[in-house]
Order: structure tokens, then sequence, then C-alpha cells
């Protein structure tokens, strides 16, 4: 078989949550919490379960969920998006994303991409045709996006511009000046925005949720990218959406009916009765507000440097301080050997760069975020 | 936005099951169950939901599951493959052939597509940056595979061929002469075959499902795409399996980690458990031979020529006999006016090829399919 990915290995989250279970180490690697959702969803998706709703859904999503996501997302954002035609249910944010590719990259388009980037961006451009184009966010830049370098990236191939926020790994959140930036930069282009906003709910110290989509001038070329997982505990159930103009849902839809074609039934009916309540998503920032905060209370007495992240429920740390190893080869040793699992931020460049910085998951109960923190402080 | 798909619309499957829903026609067009799963499945999943089985499952898919098809797969079919490298849990079997086609395709490859074919195989091609040779099948010759016909289409280009068995919408099952054809045509050559097999335990009259993978010398280059969906009536749980050779089930899992990445927990969870009991798949073959023998049976007074469906649960239907109208104005007319949901055949075919047949979704209670024959006995 000759390869279409030749370079492609196993993802980071998986070799890493493989040897902190090998190991038995406390895996604060890949992002997903280690205490159960709401027993009130779990007895939703039975219920509807028991009822029968265990067939198809619609291909774009049962429509009460779809109508409950559109009244949120006016609530919060002031967004409007019709839930006839610009909503789509998706087996999660990584299939919006893919999704999104395939409907609008074709042969060599240009999407830019900010790194440290999410693993899932890139082949997902490179394996519909797309070209990446790098925009390097530093660490000594505290990973804030530098427009003018973006604007010297855009050529006449560039189709999209995508976007994380807050972004995995490095916590930042976007700016209501970067979103300004961002749309003086494609005004008058054809450039579409892929914005991946998983963690939405998961935002600190008063920050509110920015999507580019809010931006007037932007909305109508903007592909929202969300998922439930990440803020009700269900990252196992794969559930996710697309908020995009109808023009641009038309295409993602026609994507989306032959790769997956449809998503979980009674998971959906079980969402829409469920985001009826928005302190079910309200009550999210909180909740990991006390996480991040105790984590990095509990970090207080290690040798580590960080600065605290602005949102999701990641924590980057530099270990400057303690060894100058290679980040990966640390994460792999400090994994085996003082039993703390972590994501070497390297992976997230496509060039390797070692910042020296570690990530980790604090969506973990306070026994093992208090356990691991003392275990790093010894370092 | 430039279309990728210019000439797509929405499936046939969401207009027809929609015009149904709009006029109260009893739905035999999309094929799904209007009966519930297990209720002891539906516990299963309750109780690992309470269990906490809702975060992120291995990319392949949880190990029990794929331990339990790999000895059902064995005990029924004689195949072996390692739960390890070889067997990977999708989201349904749309996933996994368009995962297929993502990992082999490379541009202008072709895959040889046998006509009236399932309507996600062209685009699934297509998109992949594929093109699809066509074998059409003909009524006239009771849909049986020339496979003469298969070789001429062979080319240097040729990457695979795709097969259904038991086929949608004609119901045809594979015979072993056809499986020893196909594995003389592509002795010597690089080509591989994909073999959809969703209905594999839905096959009337004592016949054994005959996989490609079967034959030894086809093993090797198949890749064999199921589902749950079908055999279980959760066809909304949307839960499918490739299995492979190590070496394609590799390139498989590379582009399936970036599509969807994983697939829902608690369904997995289950079903590990539900198929230690082979009844529990084995008991559907005759359950859908009542059927298929009861609608046959209650159609026995109307005008409508058949030959029984040989598998899967879609029984076509000849209406020569009453008009020779188009099928697809036909299946739209009847929903509205005699309130009974259909496919047309034609939709099946590149060219839209008429041979004035419908397809009926006999996977319905005896209370509906009686009286939808009852209806159509009238014409
Ligand atoms: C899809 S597994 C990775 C989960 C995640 O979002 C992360 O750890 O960054
Ligand atoms: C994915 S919707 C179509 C269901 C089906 O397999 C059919 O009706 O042929």
């Amino acid at each position: 078989i000759s390869s279409k990915q030749p370079n492609i290995g196993t993802t980071i989250f998986t070799v890493m949550s493989q040897l902190a279970a090998e190991t038995g180490a406390l895996n604060l690697s890949q992002g997903f919490p280690n205490y159960n959702c709401s027993p009130k969803l779990i007895e939703l998706v039975n219920h509807y379960m028991k009822m029968g709703m265990n067939q198809y859904a619609p291909m774009a999503g049962i429509m009460p969920i779809r109508e409950i996501l559109a009244q949120k997302t006016f609530d919060l954002y002031g967004m409007t998006y019709n839930p006839n035609d610009e909503i789509t249910i998706v087996s999660g944010c990584t299939e919006a994303l893919y999704v999104t590719m395939t409907a609008i990259l074709h042969k060599d388009d240009e999407v830019i991409v900010f790194e440290p980037a999410y693993d899932s961006y890139v082949p997902a451009i490179e394996l519909n045709g797309g070209k990446a184009v790098y925009v390097t966010l530093s660490s000594e830049n505290d990973f804030a996006i530098n427009w003018q370098e973006v604007q010297s990236k855009i050529t006449n191939k560039t189709k999209a511009i995508l976007l994380t926020t807050p972004h995995n790994p490095t916590g930042k959140c976007l700016t209501q000046s970067d979103v300004d930036s961002l749309a003086a930069l494609v005004k008058n282009t054809n450039i579409f925005v892929i914005s991946d906003e998983v963690y939405e709910h998961i935002i600190f110290d008063g920050r509110k949720h920015i999507s580019p989509a809010m931006h007037a001038d932007l909305k109508e070329r903007t592909f929202v990218c969300g998922s439930f997982g990440k803020t009700f505990h269900t990252t196992g159930w794969k559930l996710g959406y697309c908020l995009a103009p109808k023009e641009l849902s038309a295409e993602f839809r026609k994507a989306h009916q032959w790769i997956t074609f449809s998503c979980p039934t009674p998971f959906q009916y079980a969402f829409a009765d469920f985001l009826k309540e928005p302190d079910n998503y309200l009550s999210v920032t909180q909740f990991y507000q006390e996480k991040r905060d105790k984590f990095i209370h509990w970090l207080r007495g290690s040798r580590f440097t960080l600065t605290p992240a602005e949102g999701s429920f990641f924590q980057m740390v530099s270990y400057k301080n303690i060894t100058d190893e290679p980040d990966y080869d640390l994460a792999v040793r400090w994994t085996k050997e003082i039993g703390v699992a972590s994501i070497p931020i390297s992976v997230f460049y496509a060039d390797k760069i070692d910042n020296k910085i570690l990530r980790f998951c604090f969506a973990k109960d306070d026994e093992m975020l208090e356990k691991a923190a003392e275990r790093l402080c010894k370092l």
C-alpha cells in the first residue's frame, strides 16, 4: 500500500495516554476529565433510548438541538444562525474541522495555521489537498498573534485562516483587537475563517469568549466549530457542531453526509433538553476556574514557571529552571519516573520547536491534581 | 464559495423520509427499523454511562469490542483478524467506507463500482480525488455480476473494487463463484477489495453470508466494512468497524484519527457485552426472514412483480404492469397520494437508468407492512 501519510504515526494523545496507563502514572496528558458527566444527562440519554430514539437522526441533526443551539448562540454571543440551514450536528469538533476542509479546499489551496497547532489541523488540510502555511506563535511573545506576520503569509492561494479560541495548548483567548485585525485583513478577500471553539465555556478571570463570527464583517465567512464534549464532560460521546452562513453550511452538509451522514440520536435528544437550562453550561466556567486556580496554587512551591492559562483546561509550564532535556524525552521520562504524564509542546510545531514547555490537563479531580502537583514540586 | 460538489443535492433518503413525515405516509423508504433495539442493550449503555465510560475511547476502539469482533468473525467466517492492529471501530459503515477511500486513493485512481450503487460510494471516491468506474448491473440479468465486464474495466489506474453483499438496493448476495472470479481477476495485481457488509446477518432462505475476505487470496487486500446499526436496530448509534490486514489497517487508522478520531464509548462497551451472546445477532436472520416473507405474502394480490430479496431488508418491486411513469416521480406521487414512501432505483444509477422499480424497506413492524401492502394492492 502506497501511504498517503508516510510520516504520520499515532497521535501524541494516544501515545501518552497509553504510556500513562502502562506505567500507572497520573494522566494529565490527553484532554479529558477523570470525573463523570451529570447524572441528569445520563438519565436523559437513557430516557430517549427507552423511548426508541435509536434510529438515524436527520443528516443535519435533530431540529430541537439545532434550535436550542441557535438560541444559546444568540443569547450568549448575539450571533444569529438559522437552525434550518446554518447549524449542523457532527461527530465531534474533529469531524467539524475535517468536513470544513473537505467542503472548501481545492487542490493546493492554502490554510493559515497558527502553531503550536492541535495535531489534527494539518492532516485535515493536507488530506483534502490543501497546504498549511504556518504562523509561529512564540513563547517569548507570550503566544500573541502578530497580525502583520499573518498578513505577510497571505497569497492568492489563501483559502482560509484557522483559529482556536480558547487555544489548545497555550490557553490564549482571542481579543477584540485580534478580531478587528482579522476583519481588516480579510476585507475584500474571499478568505474563510475557521474557528475552533471547543473550550468556549472554559475561560478565566472574567474574560468573555469572543468568536470571530461576532464581528459583523466576519460572520459571513466564518465556520464556527464547537463541541459538547469539553463543556459537559462527555468527550467520549463525540458530538459537535458547525455554525456557518447558509451557503457555507450547504457545502459543509454535502461533505458531512458522505463522511458520517448523521450522529447518535439519543445524545442529540439528551443535549437538546440539557441545554435548555443555561446553568448547565454557564456553571462550567466557575468549575474550571477553581481547578485552574488550585492547580496553580499547588504548583507554587515548584521550580516551574508559568503564565496562568486564559482559557481551556490546559496549563503550560516552563521547566527551564529544572533541566534542559528535550521536552518529548522529558515528558516520557517523567511519566515513567515520577508518575505524571503530560504533553510536550514541541509536538504542536511542524519543526518540533522545543521551548522547554509541558502541557498539563487540569480536567482532573482535585485529589489527582494535588498529588500530581506534589510530585512536580519535588523536581 | 466555489463548490466541490456542484451537482450534489440532499440524499434521496433524507428527501423521501422528510416527504413521508410531512405527508404522514408510511415510510418504507429510508432503511431503518420502526421498532426499538433490545432493552438489554439499552440497559448496558445506561450501565456503562453510569460507570463513567463517557470519555474518549481509544482511537481504534476499546479493546473488548475489538476482541469480541475478532472472535465473532472467526467463529462465523473462519477469518482471523488481530484485535490489536487489524480491527478499527468507526462512526458507522459510511465512515468506514469514506476512511478507506481517504486511506488508499491517490489522485485519479479508479475504483470499480457496481450500480445500482449506494449513494455515498461515488462521492466518497470523488472527494478523495478518485474516479468511479461503473459496472452496470441490469435488471434483465437479475442484477448478477458479469465478471468479464468487470475485467474489461480494469486499467493501470484501478485501485480498488467496491462490493456490497448483501446488496442494497437489489438484495443480491455474493456467491462463491463471484468470489472465485474476483480472486482470479485481481491475482497478480495491487487492486484492493472493499466490501460493504452491513447486512451480513440479514440473509434469506438458508443462504450463508460470503465475504470476499474469506477467500485466502483476497483477505490480504480486502477492507471489510461493517456496522452494528442494521443488525441490532441501532442505526442511530452510528457504530461500525473496518477489518483489514495490519498494513491496510495502519493506513486506515491514520485517516480515521483525523476524521472523527474515536467513537462513542458507552455504545462500544455495551456492544462488547451484547456480542458475547451469539443469539443476539444470529436471531436477526430469522427475524427478517419472517418480515420479508410476510411482506411478499401481503403483496401477492398486487400488480407488482418481484424476485424475493436474497438479503438486506429491502424488497425491490417492478411496477411495469401498473404504469410507466418515471420511478422518481412515481415514488413522490405515491408517497403523497397513497401514503406509502419508497426509494426509486434510478437514483442509484449515474445515468439515472429507470427500470420501473421501487425499493421498499421491510424493517417495519407487521402492522405497518400489512397496511402498506394493502394500499399497494389497490394500485
Ligand atoms: C482527541 S484526543 C485529544 C484531546 C485533546 O483535545 C487534547 O488533549 O488536546
Ligand atoms: C444513511 S440513510 C440510508 C439508510 C440506508 O442504508 C438505505 O436506506 O439504503
